[in-house]
């Protein structure tokens, strides 16, 4: 017996915009969806129950991630599904000791998979030359963001919550090791997913205004200074509401990148990635 | 006035699967949602009407986009909304002919964009030594994925189609001078958006088993030969009913991968995004 979950109640493009942006002008919107509701209501979710997942959860998000475009249908990524508790503290403590890797219930970890491709053409005793190429890892991890993607919106569909966890980066050795990453397989990112806590209810992050990402025809940067001294104002407001220390976007922004001690890590990426096997010509 | 347009008749886990693996055998689904309808039923359309979109769907479809995550909210990728005929007629010819670039009112160039960040540096006085590293890179694409996969999901949620049309990385300089993309920008793929054509509908591509793709707590290759040759067979059927020749996929993919050259310009990419300003360090 399946129970079916309704879409969330109809908004309407004003409240969904709103919520986004923090905007009073709405664009002149002629077709709405439920899925839309949904979609823009993401919130990122940090404080989760222990509770198990139901029947089939991991089935479906992966039915759903696995519906993504994926290029050429060549299919290079894969994901390995963790939910043993000792194995997820682990990688707690790996991705800079994020608790809710070991609450919640199941992490997610999507990678670049050029292995099985690498396996299906020795059984066919041909060269594989193309494993070789940085274009060819990234279609590979483009596949999996897009998998990924969908996997999101078919937990909050299901009233689940989600959040990326792209500091598995930092120590991505240590992750492949932990997941016994043959060659040619990459980590790209985890996904946690679990039921949030409703005590500690997430709220919806606002985005630059479309106006500094949103392009007509041509790269235009116009205006675009005067949209980041808003956009900081809004994010001032988020954090106010969300109890979190006033900062700028743009001051963490510009510190984020000042050097490479702030990349935790990741500066290594290169590297790591040739160890695993990919030439990344 | 906006209509709601609501989400497609409820079916069933059932059926869903059904239809993305060919498979009868069904997990055990306790849940199931309107949402994981549309998601599973996705299907790449590369025959459109030319018939303009509703007034606000761009606004819509970047907003969406926008909602979805965003690694440390650094929002590193922007989006160019190519609706102009001739440049529309241009960059189809760049990602080798593609028709449908040309026929649908609107292409998606979706860009990894460290340009935003490096003036929001500048302005700040700051160094941008963390721009020159490959993870900078990846995250600027990864992010731009995920962007792109919630666009998918609205367009579709409003009875449009879309296909991502990656080959434009084969040509990806002229690309980028054609949008006038400034250093430390690159283009990641393009997503065409339009009516489809009802007269040519298209079908849902049948994905590997899940047990190929999945792997539970450690990566694991038992059974994926198998696994592989039943969707081989399953592929066959797909390709008959589209009226495709008929091609292993496992076949295709060993010849894709097999040499550089078959890569058709993306054995260029690092190269070409050294160009660009991104140091890949």
């Amino acid at each position: 017996m399946t129970t079916h979950v309704p879409p969330p109640a109809v908004q309407s493009p004003a409240a969904a915009f709103a919520a986004r942006y923090r905007a009073t002008t709405i664009p002149p919107v002629d077709l709405w969806s439920p899925v839309l509701d949904r979609v823009f209501a993401h919130a990122t979710v940090r404080n989760y129950l222990p509770d198990p997942l139901p029947d089939g959860t991991l089935e479906v998000l992966v039915g759903a991630a696995q519906s993504a475009a994926s290029s050429s249908n060549l299919q290079l990524w894969s994901v390995i599904a963790v939910e043993d508790p000792a194995r997820r503290a682990r990688l707690a403590a790996l991705a800079g000791n994020q608790q809710h890797i070991a609450v919640a219930p199941l992490i997610l970890l999507f990678v670049a998979d050029l292995s099985r491709a690498a396996r299906v053409a020795t059984r066919h005793g041909r060269p594989q030359e193309g494993l070789d190429y940085l274009d060819t890892f990234l279609v590979g991890a483009l596949d999996a963001a897009l998998a990924a993607q969908n996997a999101v919106l078919a937990a909050e569909s299901l009233g689940l919550g989600t959040v990326y966890i792209g500091a598995l980066r930092n120590r991505i050795t240590e992750v492949a090791a932990e997941l016994k990453l043959p060659s040619h397989v990459a980590p790209v990112f985890g996904l946690v997913v679990g039921r949030p806590d409703p005590q500690k209810p997430a709220g919806i992050k606002p985005r630059l205004p479309q106006s500094a990402v949103l392009h007509r025809e041509t790269y235009g940067a116009d205006g675009e200074a005067e949209a980041i001294a808003a956009y900081d104002e809004q994010f001032h407001a988020f954090q106010n509401e969300q109890g979190l220390p006033r900062q700028d976007w743009s001051s963490v922004l510009a510190a984020r990148i000042a050097s490479a001690a702030f990349l935790n890590g990741r500066e290594r990426l290169a590297d790591a990635l040739r160890a695993f096997g990919f030439a990344l010509k």
